[in-house]
């Protein structure tokens, strides 16, 4: 039986998104997370220490910058960035984005009092 | 220092597939991978014990049937099938899928012995 399994359509989800830099949860699956966020200009430089992270660009487009190397991500790409590896994202225009992580796992990794840090994710 | 950090490209590898139900991996994350797969015609009803799974539509369509509901998913849309749950999947014409699931599960879940059961996945 399947009482409570509804599937998730990406741009509607998108749609209730006013903000950027702000994760909501839109799934969740052993012990990992499924979130949508909206990305805008420069976020900060961080790492996590213990999780893994999956970028997928579902519109737009962002800059991955890495200490020694920047990667463009466009819509159908993906990109891991792995625990401990510094980085920051920038998107020059809005980028609608999929990120699978940990539950655990704060958007600001290692910047825990960061103006951005956001600990309380809304699921939509 | 990203040594070894490449983004991938979905509509490429999906290109290096040319056969059904053969998921192949494209990507490691926190225990889970990310697979992709062409689907063509009716799966095995199965279940999986231990792993849920996400399925993400890319290009296609396809009806993921449960004993009580169906439920189409489209590109840009998602379904999580949870742990235990019987399901199979259907496309009535070729989908192109992304799978999210750890590392441990077998794609016939709890038909281990099916001719489509695959353990041995190629990565791309």
């Amino acid at each position: 039986m399947a009482p409570n399994i509804e599937k998730v359509n990406l741009a509607e989800k998108f749609a209730q998104i006013p903000d950027h830099w702000n994760p909501r949860i839109v799934g969740e699956l052993n012990g990992q997370q499924v979130k949508l966020a909206k990305f805008s200009g420069p976020f900060e430089w961080h790492h996590h220490d213990h999780e893994d992270e999956l970028f997928l660009v579902v519109k737009g487009k962002f800059d991955m910058e890495f200490r020694d190397k920047t990667v463009t991500v466009h819509p159908g790409e993906f990109l891991i960035v792995p625990r401990g590896v510094e980085h920051r994202p920038v998107a020059n225009e809005e980028a609608e984005v999929l990120l699978f992580e940990p539950a655990t796992t704060v958007n600001t990794g290692n910047l825990t009092d960061s103006d951005r840090t956001r600990r309380h994710l809304e699921r939509l």
